[in-house]
């Protein structure tokens, strides 16, 4: 298998087409989705593939418009009237996706997760919860976090990466950062990882309250076989990355069952595995940034160093919090 | 005076739009520049206004279409024939440039820098070198280095910041970061520093050796009236950034009349001198990237944390390095 670029592997993880590359491949892509909605709010909030719009089984909370390739949720009680109350909206979104789950029109929500994911407004307003396998059916911009634990050797900078479990639903076995999650409703950034790290690695939260906030990868995912489930489906994605430099004496250990093991790795041996393909594709995408805010990667050694970084930072088209 | 929050910082460096924020806007705006180009490569190198696209006093070397709203740069020899060696293109340029700066049509050709910067192609290829002044008139992207010189403290993190001389051509007198500068043709980003921390900050090679490459801000600047010359004018910019850790004892010093003078700045006192408008904007972009990096801006303090890193990071619409 030919290895893979430091861009090839931006690309891997960004991959939806940018309008100034081309408007005409752009724009060809976008009308193969439809936008989603939500009554009262101009924003589109995701896109949706036309099949997975059109296959939706839609009840008197939705309207579809084919012509211009919307569907909007637009929740009514009873009488018929509009519901504007956050809360009431979010029930009628989640027994609505309950049923699509029954139906087992979806694999995605074979994955059903019981996690709430946010959805934000023009003006950072949530708008709306969403069960979080949902999320990638319409589209809509997801959050998480990602901290890489790295420990200052006599042989350079190491990095603790474990090994997806072979049973996940989403990359079986591939390699991943030291602590990732998604954050769920009224989570903050900073919390999701102190309780992501003492779940995924048994890291004290001692330790990972001096992990230090270093900005925030986006990027704009279309979903391919490895990803399980559905291909074509979108997954913007912002995710806060954080650096914590680890003591030698302490060693990251699974206890959720989400990865294998934690490896040690030198720099080098985490730029192969990423090379090979080994890791998932967006906790690549983090080390990329964690290469380039520590200067190993630089504008000499990186022939697509500005690319790479605007690729890692890209400008989500849909509203973000 | 009301301050600035840190998204209007991002702002007033990063302020060409973006066409996902809005189509029309976009392409209103679009619509008042020429497209520059050069003879035999489709990409646009940058975006002329309407005004100076037809105020250029053209020779047969150029072609303007007012239909298509492009100005090509297409060297011909004695004979009528296309120049397309690299040298004997970038000497008709540099000729024709000197005529158009005698003729007193453009201000900015008024602050004349003797320095050729390098416009490069879609495969990283270099097309043309270009008199540094002139860049903003046909808005081609440019290439510099940012440099945060800091200092540990029992106070914090502190920052050395000089002031711009009362004389310079752009932005006199405002704030500056501890060391920048322009990459001139065949300059390495790294190179480009240690001579400019020695010209600028009487800083030694062998501390500034120790610098380490932390990425880049990317940015879309229309230039207003305090960039000096005329208004509208595009710069879109790549700024490599470094940050060095300096010991307590070692001063900056003017050397060459570019600054007035160095302060150690608390963190407190550099925010509130970005509020106030004191900074250089895209001196005030490469601190909130540093910020950013450093977790003195976090996704807990910073509402636009999300936005902010993306305008730092804007993915240029013409080619780059």
């Amino acid at each position: 298998m030919a290895l893979k670029s430091n861009l090839d592997l931006a690309f891997d993880c960004d991959n939806f087409p940018y309008y100034s590359d081309s408007p005409e491949i752009y724009l060809a892509k976008l009308a193969e989705y439809y936008h989603f909605k939500l009554e009262g709010c101009d924003a589109t909030l995701g896109y949706m593939p036309a099949r997975i719009a059109t296959q939706m089984p839609i009840n008197k909370h939705w309207s579809r418009d084919d012509e211009r390739k919307t569907l909007t949720f637009q929740p009514r009680d009873d009488e018929g009237a509009p519901v504007v109350d956050f809360e009431s909206r979010n029930w009628i979104l989640a027994d609505f996706l309950y049923e699509v789950r029954e139906k087992k029109i979806f694999q995605v929500l074979n994955g059903w997760r019981s996690e709430r994911f946010p959805i934000y407004g023009p003006q950072k307003e949530t708008l709306l919860s969403m069960e979080r396998s949902a999320t990638p059916l319409f589209g809509v911009v997801t959050y998480g976090v990602h901290m890489t634990g790295y420990v200052e050797t006599d042989q350079g900078l190491k990095i603790w990466a474990p090994r997806r479990a072979l049973n996940k639903q989403t990359y079986p076995g591939m390699m991943d950062n030291t602590v990732a999650g998604g954050l769920a409703i009224g989570e903050k950034p900073f919390e999701c990882l102190i309780r992501e790290a003492e779940e995924e690695a048994s890291l004290p939260a001692d330790l990972v309250r001096t992990a230090q906030a270093c900005g925030a990868v986006t990027y704009f995912l279309v979903r391919d076989p490895k990803a399980g489930g559905e291909t074509d489906l979108c997954q913007p994605e912002v995710e806060y990355v954080y650096d914590l430099k680890m003591p030698p004496e302490i060693t990251p250990q699974p206890s959720d069952n989400e990865a294998i093991d934690f490896q040690l790795l030198t720099i080098e041996e985490v730029k192969d595995a990423m090379a090979a393909g080994k890791f998932k594709p967006n906790c690549a995408h983090v080390l990329l940034d964690f290469f380039m805010r520590h200067g190993i990667l630089t504008p000499e050694n990186e022939p697509d160093y500005v690319e790479i970084l605007a690729k890692v930072h890209r400008r989500l088209e849909f509203p973000t919090i």
